[in-house]
């Protein structure tokens, strides 16, 4: 495996990218969807699991990991990949977003965020050179810049004053983050939905110099109607060959559309959170396992997927299970969802290198609406 | 394998005995541990992660699952072990023993129990009729008589009159089971602490004639001491050519005690209720993983363990998410704990077929003289 972190394009079909990022931990062959992996663990999963569903790559989450068990501990027991046994690549993300929502329990200056832990109130501060420093002690493969993530909506003049500290932000980050081969460091894009504040973001990411680039200040709130129309122009600023990462995001129909947009890489909590609380993505739409309707069903989830839970189990245990509070719920139902997210990727993944994107969007969305589609 | 049920002695060493029993769904080595699957799973586990430890054999409650999601619906279904993805021997209580600790919502009679369930308040009933056939809808393969464990303690009139009214329920037991070959019915043994009554019970069963016996009434608040003073004589009661089974046991000591007595089957909810609650069986004693101590221990709980907590995991690691209140916390250490106690009943099994067990009980108490034991 390169010592170096690579990017290289394999094909290209309208818009729509396959490729593969190369890293010293492993190959990430993309559009990939990352598991969220909050507190050193991609909850009611065990990291082979999340690797028997097809991920290449799992998120940490910055904010959680400084306060418990704290970035110093988890450096001196080896870094995140050795404590929480995943020796594939790690994204970790800067802090920022997670800080930033601590709405009255934070204070932003052009220095950084001071703020106070949600688990024991004591006080912390990051900066774009502690968001580095935390994120090199966890060993984090793919670093991002720490920026603001600009609240939506925001006016013109507010988002551009928050773009143009991220993008201070973003050289400090460059600065602080310093020469570390085989690991990446990623610029965040923001400007909200105004096209002339991306292109100056964009110009300004590329200015710095970036491993990746990452489309932020989406899923916030926008919709994804407004999400598309910022996605049929953002991706292009940013440089052709290097990957785009659009973070947050998302539901599968976001997923299907931010890649025929340019994006090469995604990730949400989505697919883990619905499978604890019963709602299940599958191609013919969703199920929500604790109607009674499901009770008496002896049939899978769906019965095109191959997943443990597909396999072995029918909706009436499922149903069982999970009006039962069993722990066994949410396992099952939280690998059904990755799994059925990684066959979503590697299905656009061979769909894009034949050139044939167009007819899996359409078999995409029609398969959804001739299915037993539950309000999600 | 064979269409009926069938237990062979292999080796005895003083009261200790190994041997196998063979069902149409697999053979149970003896002395054998049943991890408990109350609700139709083995709470935080995937049946073939229980299989993976070793197990031959489950438990099922009867109570719990005639009222979610009913026996009926579980044979709708194709039964239990369809339905949980448990293909080897599973078997099931009777449902007396959880009924009769519903202080207040129940009424017992000659006839049976009345009683309000605990998770809507509705009215049910369990007669030894009725018992033998909500067993016989899950499918169980060892069904269990319907009996009350007595009280503990109990005044010699008392329990008295209550074992002879379980020998009563147990031939109406006996005569609803009829003739369901590869499936075996087991007579319970009670009479509290009194040799006589433990004898006159035995009488009973072997005179209505039982596939196995089952020693009833112990481990419910008489303490270690006084169960092994039981289990002296009261084994020895029962037939020496099938299976004794003492049920809802224990703490590993309690359960190594019980095979130098000539017990060959033991079920209890601890290692996987214990899982949950951080509190790990090792052979050096226990460990209780929330303590502080453990945050920055970068060895595994148990040095000699090859389950995968151990195989893969820090203490720190265990530590960090049983405080995080992480889902995996709970399948690593019911795994762990499932695992050791499977080994442990390994262990023994060799040593008896080997003479030795007097070292190995030896070996056992040394070791966990030695190590770290926390209190439980």
């Amino acid at each position: 495996m390169p010592k170096t972190f690579e990017y290289e394009l394999s094909a290209t079909d309208g818009k729509a990218r396959t490729g593969v990022i190369k890293t010293p931990r492993g190959d990430i062959a993309t559009p990939a969807f990352m598991p969220v992996g909050t507190a050193a663990t991609v909850k009611a999963m065990l990291p082979e699991s999340v690797a028997a569903t097809g991920a290449d790559i799992l998120l940490g989450n910055t904010y959680h990991l400084m306060l418990r068990p704290t970035a110093e501990r988890i450096a001196r027991l080896g870094g995140l990949h050795k404590f929480m046994n995943w020796e594939k690549p790690i994204l970790t993300d800067s802090g920022g977003f997670q800080v930033m929502s601590l709405a009255g329990l934070r204070k932003l200056t052009e220095r950084g965020v001071t703020f106070k832990s949600h688990i024991d109130g004591s006080k912390h501060e990051i900066t774009p050179e502690r968001s580095m420093e935390i994120q090199a002690l966890l060993g984090s493969d793919i670093v991002m810049c720490f920026d603001e993530c600009t609240p939506f909506p925001a006016s013109e003049t507010d988002s551009l004053a928050s773009m143009q500290m991220s993008m201070r932000w973003a050289a400090r980050s460059r600065a602080a983050f310093g020469d570390r081969p085989g690991h990446a460091l990623f610029g965040i894009q923001q400007g909200s939905i105004f096209p002339e504040q991306r292109a100056e973001s964009a110009e300004s990411l590329r200015e710095i110099g970036f491993d990746g680039y990452a489309v932020g200040g989406l899923a916030v709130g926008e919709g994804q109607e407004m999400m598309f129309d910022v996605l049929d122009y953002a991706p292009d600023m940013l440089p052709n060959d290097r990957p785009r990462y659009l973070m947050g995001v998302g539901k599968p129909d976001d997923i299907v559309g931010a890649v025929a947009r340019g994006i090469d890489m995604m990730d949400c909590v989505l697919p883990s959170r619905s499978g604890r609380t019963g709602q299940v993505f599958t191609r013919r739409g969703v199920v929500n396992i604790k109607n009674a309707r499901h009770g008496d069903d002896p049939r899978p989830l769906d019965e095109d997927c191959t997943c443990p839970a597909c396999s072995s189990y029918s909706r009436a245990y499922l149903h069982h299970v999970f009006r039962a509070n069993e722990m066994i719920s949410g396992m099952l139902l939280t690998w059904h969802n990755l799994h059925y997210y990684q066959e979503l990727m590697a299905g656009m993944r061979a769909a894009i290198g034949a050139g044939i994107f167009v007819q899996f969007q359409a078999d995409f969305h029609a398969k959804r609406a001739q299915g037993d589609i539950e309000p999600f």
